[in-house]
């Protein structure tokens, strides 16, 4: 038998709320689960360095993974294009110029979100055949799967051509890296009839009528949350809104019930009976599991994580770009909008 | 002392998932709040009337009542539309009648929400300086207070100036109707930032800045949720998928957590346990209690409440209605935003 194709990831390892330790706890998991990986951990080595033993990258671990040194870390309050000048040296910037040129096949950062999404699409570059690169969140559904929702944020107007490659970007995603089969397709709009929408949403939902994807019908809000679709499309800015909102409000819905067990010693016991129950829906709910959000559409794999992620969330966010790397994510969202372009009888871009 | 002004609604007593029955509960303890209310009760007189004693409308309540006989009713698979043609003897477009002839001051319905809004839109009419009117939907945060957002879907495609008029109309409504001082005010955007959103949000919040009202910046969907604005505008697209997906997934989270108190007998001691918390708990996120939403910006008061409505869901959008005559809403609306188009040296439409 051949050995496993080994892929390369360059991992941020000074972005996120926990960086570096969990991100570097995070990579010790995932080089533990995935015999074909190798890392580039990028970041401070006077700070990385004394940190691999204590987190367990020794041993063979040791050999499948590399410091990459970089100077500088993109803080919380640092505007996004930063990287593009001042901070040319950050952990993400310097991450993503390997993959750009070759050293890595993706890139993983769980550190400031904007500046991930421009050095992957500035340093990284868009696919042939790609209009605009989006960011997909993967939301864990009331029914125990996921939902991907695209575009959350890396495109504010966009044009219903934008939102057809969305949903088709996102189906080849589902369905590769996520394990759904025939993900069933929706564009979010205000009503599922056909007729409701918006101009753009209803020509968005007429291209994926000739797209080579299981164009389901129009999404709505509630659709994000009850399992009826694998993939909802949306605007970047509609899909920024329900993110931010949704995570508020997951937060603040479960924040409060804990609060309530944490009352006394009588509903700290009441905590304890219920508890095999509330980590099975713990379960069902878990967005570690999932691991970040993929840019899709750039040459390169790119996962860009929660800042809040712990080192399980970081093992995700590894496995899923190592996914999109095996399972070749880019050439299919290539070929697919390459044969679409042809189809419609316009050169393809080489 | 004089005797208290007496307002008159018509209330579409056939409208909602729980009508007529709710719907007469529901009026019946309106009555008994408020000495200042007549309520035209809209509907199917032949079945209306057996029930009114059964509901306790009756002696001194049955004064302040009267049945407004209905032949039809909007079905929830029926198009909004139908209310202008195939079904203009429904509740809903007889009762928006009634205010329209000046035998009511407003309309309330618990029945289907596109039908309602039709009527109101269009037997209404929009109040003078309001380019559209729009619906409002009034959350409870997690701080325990109400915030405004609007539009929630009577516009899909909004300009700017349309959202900056929502927030005005939201922020007199947060004021007059929910009690709330010098209401925050914001746009809803991807950024806290001045220079995040699209062009729209941008120059929305831009004329904001003129307006009479405290704005305070750029919202984001994490801000519905935690208390920083009283009021967030957004075109009707978004403001409709924020509706729906935090519904859905409120009820989703709250639907399990449930499941998990009822799976036995030690989790249901549990659950006593923990009731007197959970009932705080949902005391804050009382939907019940702000009753409806008020579709802001026709002539005469229109509160539009959800389907699945209780008596109490009925009885405080009935009060919201009530509140609205009282604070005279609309007029504060023609007067600022009279008083915005005289500024800008434009003639105030009669």
């Amino acid at each position: 038998m051949d050995a496993p194709a080994v892929y390369q990831i360059a991992l941020d390892a000074m972005g996120g709320d926990y960086a570096p330790a969990a991100i570097l706890e995070g990579a010790r998991l995932a080089l533990e689960a995935h015999p074909g990986l190798f890392l580039h951990l990028v970041g401070d080595e006077a700070r990385l360095g004394p940190l691999m033993g204590t987190v367990g990258l020794k041993g063979e671990f040791a050999t499948r993974c590399a410091i990459v040194h970089a100077a500088s870390v993109v803080e919380m309050d640092d505007k996004a294009t930063c990287i593009l000048k001042e901070k040319k040296d950050s952990s993400i910037r310097v991450a993503a110029q390997m993959v750009r040129e070759g050293r890595a096949d993706g890139v993983v950062s769980m550190g400031h979100t904007g500046a991930a999404m421009v050095a992957s699409k500035m340093v990284l570059g868009t696919l042939s055949g790609v209009d605009r690169p989006c960011l997909a969140a993967i939301f864990p559904n009331m029914s125990g799967r996921p939902t991907v929702l695209l575009d959350v944020g890396a495109n504010i107007d966009c044009r219903p051509e934008h939102i057809a490659q969305f949903a088709l970007m996102g189906s080849i995603y589902a369905e590769e890296v996520l394990g759904i089969q025939n993900p069933r397709v929706g564009v979010l709009s205000v009503g599922e009839e056909e007729g409701k929408g918006s101009a753009t949403t209803k020509e968005a939902a007429q291209s994926l009528k000739d797209m080579n994807v299981n164009f389901t019908g129009n999404a709505e809000g509630r659709d994000i949350w009850n399992g009826r679709f694998d993939v909802i499309a949306c605007d970047g800015f509609v899909g920024n809104a329900l993110l931010k909102s949704s995570e508020a409000l997951a937060e603040g819905i479960i924040g409060s019930l804990k609060a309530v067990f944490l009352e006394g010693i009588l509903t700290k016991f009441a905590a304890m009976l219920v508890r095999p129950g509330l980590r099975r829906f713990a379960k069902k709910l878990d967005y570690e599991e999932y691991g970040g959000a993929p840019l899709l559409g750039v040459k390169g794999v790119s996962i860009i994580g929660h800042g809040r992620s712990n080192a399980r969330a970081v093992h995700s966010a590894i496995r899923a770009a190592l996914v999109s790397c095996e399972h070749r994510v880019n050439d299919h969202i290539q070929e697919s909008l390459g044969r679409l372009l042809s189809q419609s009888g316009t050169n393809q871009p080489s």
